[in-house]
């Protein structure tokens, strides 16, 4: 049993033992127990997330979340320009005894599940199709030949590679045929199996959007990568920054940048291919809420227009459900055969009747005509989070909103958004900060530039009066954050 | 585009491309052009299938199936001793153009696709209960709660852990709970996962059966394990041979032995467990086969003998059907949750939809009436295939039979393994040589002891009526390969 021992600052001392339980929990545990026992006085500064992670050797969300946690119990403090403190009164808290549970907070009202819950990703689930995706397997039962109830083909079922394909050049101007497509288990997997390809193939850099995605760079150092942080901007991934890095290749959200919600501009679009050329590199299309758009025409997928130097990821977990748990990566031939082989050896394939009944779906027109419908549903709620975040925080203080299922609502300068999180965390409503997207570096010292404080909404699964009551919560939020600051500049009023 | 040239012999040049398409066609098509061209003329030797895997950096698997094409399609020939020499005849032969086809044979009639496949390791499709999985399905999705539709909790959907480890307890003899258990989309999964999360514990060895599993060394050092062998008697794994390895980890398949079919014997299980205390050791148990047994009761599980030393993995690939694609691991505590984070990273889960629809199929009884069903159809081929070995090879040839789904028939000492598979596959009829399940070495030096010819029939998917034809002409092939050699008296009259 490895028990590793982490010394972050002059009275912490956490010990975490790998095969014990969520890495998460024990750290939290162990903090509570800290300032429960005075060993953590009221008034001592933690150290920085960016900086306990590294010594503990966990991912920085992990500490992130800590220290949500602990700020939305009360047990400590976080002060703008000062970090994260032991709070004045921590002592005779109570201990929630159930991870995940939020507990009573000294400070606010006692603290519910989350009644609304702007968690970025999650799609509509009320509305999954799930009759028509019964019947679908149902037919699938039916229609499937025998000798495909075997292990599958590892690149996955011709016929579900012939419909996504098709689909992709339809709907997303894409250009990649059935020989092109590697079904597998959606993005996440989709992405290991392209990354661990492009470190046999020799490229050991790739550059991340920051901020970004969670996790990413997790997984790319998992597969032999060094990740290194390219910075976004209003036209998205900055390109200039990218030749900088040495990468040959990179990873980005060119539709609607998560979490910043911009589309990668058309001069950036020509901009990257062209890198891609100078480097022999690659560029990994996250085609993440591409259906998804309100205010102008559909933009097509990079894969559409540089198939040479394009791995383009897409699944149904957005489009249908994450349980449906399908997806399809398309790549150039030079990299298909690898990802095939690295698919085949960590998994073998897909569940062969559910890669049926998708393909029946999408060609009956019934995959269509769900869009079409959470398409109007997401309009709607988007709508209702325009207006709502306009009436309680002013005008111009959401971005992102001509696509997809979230935004991003910049708080004034100088407010916490963990202390924002945190508040609204005790009044029911689960919401992230931008801080959670940033990258993190391998080495501590590569301190990213701050960004403006800003709360990333997920709206998806939220409906209209939740997302109006939720944005009321915020609101209520910010204002005593920042009355707390004794800056009630800070925020306009509601 | 990594290109790499090996010279494997006096004038063989292959250059792969890992970017271009199946490395086995690849050297499939080099080798047919250069034995066209002369560039290898008529009884010059190839290169050994371990040096040549070597040379190019591929399985030795890959290799194998290349020289098992070649022979069947006339271009080489294999001399008992003497190894594969190019044969005497091969200008003008057609060549085949899809992969995997069998081209015409310049010796033999021309070859059909096979009509008798004794691959090992396919159920029997024909019985698949697709209508109950189809309901189960419905019901899934009229029953599963609307948030199991979002991302799952990465162990798996808490239901089917309560029900698979209830099973595991019930017909396995295990003792694992829910918490135990992680839903993998199948074995191999559950392996990757699983020997990831070793690495991580700091254990650097792995031990696997000899004769084994295909593609387990590769998956093991993929891990970034060394990966060594141990040989296999007639009680199974030889756990005196293990101890000499200094390896922390074991991988066997106790109920069952791929590809011999003999049960690990009472002692060794004993001593097995001793080793892994004595070592603080894993011991991973491929729970093939265990479901179906003919002549004694059923051996249960080494996980219920000793749950803190074993990883017990399993899936319904072979009760079901692969294309359901599901598994689970039951690890101990220490191990759980790095194999949970490892699943996390690696591709967040599996269908929430078909683990709830797995769960209500087992709880249902269905799964088990499935199983008594197709317990009855194993039995009756497993019948057949022994009167039939009985008939054409004489006594005693056929081992492994008292459970399972496939068996070991003895060759005569002396016959070439090789090529009475190409042989039967010009016939119609295709079969694996023990050879096949040898293990690749990382290190050329270290040859295998060899073992006795034999051939691997998987029975699963094979009726009764083409067992009895598969037989004979297996039979043939053998009479066909001894005279060859001018040895009648290899084998013994059918």
């Amino acid at each position: 049993m490895t028990v590793e021992w982490a010394r972050g600052g002059p009275d912490l001392l956490v010990a975490l033992d790998r095969g014990a339980g969520p890495l998460g929990i024990q750290i939290q545990d162990q903090l509570r127990a800290a300032i429960r026992d005075r060993r953590l006085g009221a008034g001592e500064r933690l150290p920085s997330t960016r900086r306990l992670a590294e010594l503990l050797g966990v991912s920085r969300g992990t500490v992130v979340d800590v220290y949500e946690q602990l700020l939305a119990e009360g047990y400590v403090e976080s002060v703008v320009g000062s970090g994260t403190r032991v709070a004045a009164t921590p002592a005779g808290l109570p201990v929630p005894h159930a991870p995940g549970v939020v507990a009573a907070s000294p400070v606010s009202s006692p603290s519910l599940p989350a009644e609304v819950d702007f968690e970025y990703g999650i799609p509509e689930l009320g509305s999954v199709p799930l009759t028509d995706w019964s019947r679908a397997v149902s037919e699938a039962t039916r229609s499937l030949p025998t000798a495909e109830l075997a292990d599958e083909d590892p690149a996955g079922s011709r016929h579900l590679r012939e419909v996504v394909t098709a689909y992709h050049r339809r709907v997303r101007s894409g250009c990649a045929a059935a020989q092109d497509a590697v079904v597998v288990s959606g993005f996440r997997q989709g992405l290991a199996l392209a990354l661990a390809t492009l470190a046999q193939h020799g490229i050991q850099r790739i550059a991340l959007e920051d901020p970004g995605p969670r996790d990413h760079d997790v997984i790319a150092r998992r597969a032999g990568l060094d990740a290194v942080p390219v910075p976004v901007d209003d036209h998205g991934l900055d390109v200039g920054r990218l030749r900088e890095t040495g990468a040959r290749a990179v990873l980005l959200t060119p539709a609607h940048q998560c979490p910043t919600g911009v589309a990668l501009g058309p001069s950036r679009r020509r901009d990257l291919v062209a890198w891609a050329d100078e480097v022999d590199g690659v560029i990994l299309e996250d085609d993440y809420d591409a259906e998804f758009r309100y205010d102008r025409q559909p933009v097509g997928s990079l894969q559409g227009l540089a198939p040479a130097r394009v791995i383009a990821l897409g699944s149904v977990s957005k489009t249908l459900a994450p349980a449906i748990r399908l997806g399809w990566v398309l790549a150039p031939p030079r990299y298909a055969a690898g990802i095939v082989e690295e698919k085949r050896l960590s998994c073998r394939g897909a569940p062969g009747l559910d890669q049926e009944a998708l393909a029946l779906l999408m060609e009956s027109g019934r995959f269509d005509r769900h869009l079409r419908r959470v398409r109007e549903i997401y309009r709607a709620r988007r709508d209702v989070l325009a207006a709502e975040a306009e009436a309680a925080f002013g005008p111009g203080r959401l971005h992102g909103l001509a696509a997809g299922c979230h935004a991003l609502l910049r708080l004034a300068d100088g407010a916490s958004e963990r202390a924002v999180v945190a508040t609204a965390a005790t009044m029911g409503v689960r919401v992230n900060g931008l801080g959670r997207y940033r990258f993190a570096a391998a080495d501590a010292e590569a301190e990213p530039d701050p960004l403006p404080p800003a709360l990333v909404l997920g709206f998806g699964n939220v409906s209209e009066h939740q997302i109006s009551r939720g944005i009321r919560v915020l609101a209520t939020a910010v204002r005593r954050q920042t009355r707390t600051l004794g800056d009630d500049n800070a925020t306009p009023p509601p």
